[in-house]
């Protein structure tokens, strides 16, 4: 673990840390804030997870979370979205390979490799992070867009391992949508019952505990219609009688300007269910 | 004047604008913050001018100010920080040339022809920012290292234009300092007299108003010792009888994580003078 970034924030310290990944089988970067009062002892962790194109630097330095995390004494977790570098393999396309690693353990070549970001996610992150920083191994995640599928559907594979999760303009339906579909194709095969394990609609039905669930979504985003359906999962979790707070936010896009503007309540939204 | 980005963001909107500049010559870009309290009304504005190497996207994505200007109805504007293109003069350095304009009219070649950001600031922006949008004449300015040297300036030179000043991480010395030697000595030629036009410490010693004038510093800036130096700003203040509040933030560095951490308390200084 090398610490690449560090800087005083909002009383605490936004850092960023690169270290080989056994998972991954490459070198990756995350960023991580330590809030003050992680000075003083262990405080909970809220894994965010960015989409299609992000590094760990967009939340980071966009989404203005951190002046949250200090009011609420919550580390933040920030990783990138795909594992990177020279020998791992690559589309040239936005929305799928580096950049696009959509959450899933990848089963077909050339992406099984090292395409594992679920196991990265869930296993050797919080690993480490609890194992370097004072983190208690109270867990909640958040994300956006396909972070945002990465979100719902690691929470909902992992009962008991998360107290909350969030997200904004999530892919709820992958195995429906265009961006899902091209993803899965790729990393899974074209066995779409192979899908339904990494669908967050689907797992929900299945769901054995009852997270606190909330989604934003902007009523101007562009990719709504076509991609995004968030009333799927709200028909899914009603089928289900799994709680889901999904607030339509008339205009707002798909931006960091959206997040920055509603980050603050999602941070309460964890902070209720990290402190419980 | 064209749009080229439009978001909703904190009830408001931010976007962005692209226009002819008669002053500079060349296609500029301007980020403008509108509160919703705009739709009601003409608001004050706060003139953001950012550092070395920014475009009008800096600060409108990562200083979180836009909280702060919803909270106080105050207007945001962000320009450029020199006139830009394949006609205008450039360097290969990053503190000179495209990206380095330091908010001053240039006497030299290459440079005279479109390197007058001071007028582009002063005069060309605001009568289009209050011709375009629902702004007041209440102004106020506010700046980032080089932009931080532009805000001192700009307010110091135009008594009664400007209702308040402040600044991170100043330049407040140019004539003293590396990057302004360079830069004075490219755009003005080697004549240390005419720099003083251009110098915060040299024109507080005349200033004929007592502007609120804040300034915020990290102790742990790289550029703190050699470049910053905001103990002479405080020296020329206090032998002109000018009010000068500087705060030294431990740890903190140059970058936008110590803005962000920062910005609610200018935009409340500039709140209370803006309202008055």
């Amino acid at each position: 673990m090398k610490r690449v970034e560090q800087h005083v924030c909002f009383g605490g310290m936004q850092e960023v840390w690169s270290h080989e990944s056994a998972t991954l089988g490459c070198t990756m970067q995350f960023g991580v804030y330590l809030p003050p009062q992680a000075a003083e002892g262990p405080c909970p962790v809220l894994y965010w997870l960015s989409g299609l194109t992000c590094t760990e630097q967009n939340f980071i330095t966009k989404a203005g979370a951190q002046q949250y995390a200090t009011e609420h004494g919550m580390i933040l977790v920030a990783p990138d979205t795909s594992p990177r570098g020279e020998g791992v393999a690559d589309d040239e396309a936005y929305d799928l390979g580096q950049g696009a690693g959509f959450y899933l353990n990848a089963t077909r070549d050339p992406w099984a490799k090292h395409y594992r970001m679920y196991d990265y996610v869930v296993e050797e992150l919080p690993a480490r992070v609890e194992r370097h920083f004072p983190a208690s191994d109270a867990r909640s995640v958040a994300g956006h867009s396909m972070g945002g599928h990465g979100a719902l559907v690691i929470a909902l594979k992992n009962p008991g391992r998360y107290r909350s999760v969030s997200a904004f303009s999530p892919i709820v339906a992958p195995s429906r949508v265009p961006w899902g579909e091209k993803a899965f194709g790729a990393y899974l095969g074209n066995d779409r019952e192979s899908w339904k394990a990494w669908d967050a609609c689907e797992l929900v039905a299945g769901a054995s505990e009852r997270l606190p669930l909330r989604i934003e979504q902007g009523g101007g985003d562009p990719f709504l219609d076509e991609q995004l359906q968030p009333q799927l999962l709200e028909q899914a979790c009603r089928a289900a009688n799994h709680p889901c707070d999904v607030r339509i936010r008339p205009g707002h896009d798909h931006s960091y300007y959206f997040i920055a503007s509603f980050i603050g309540e999602h941070m309460a939204h964890h902070a209720a269910a990290l402190k419980r």
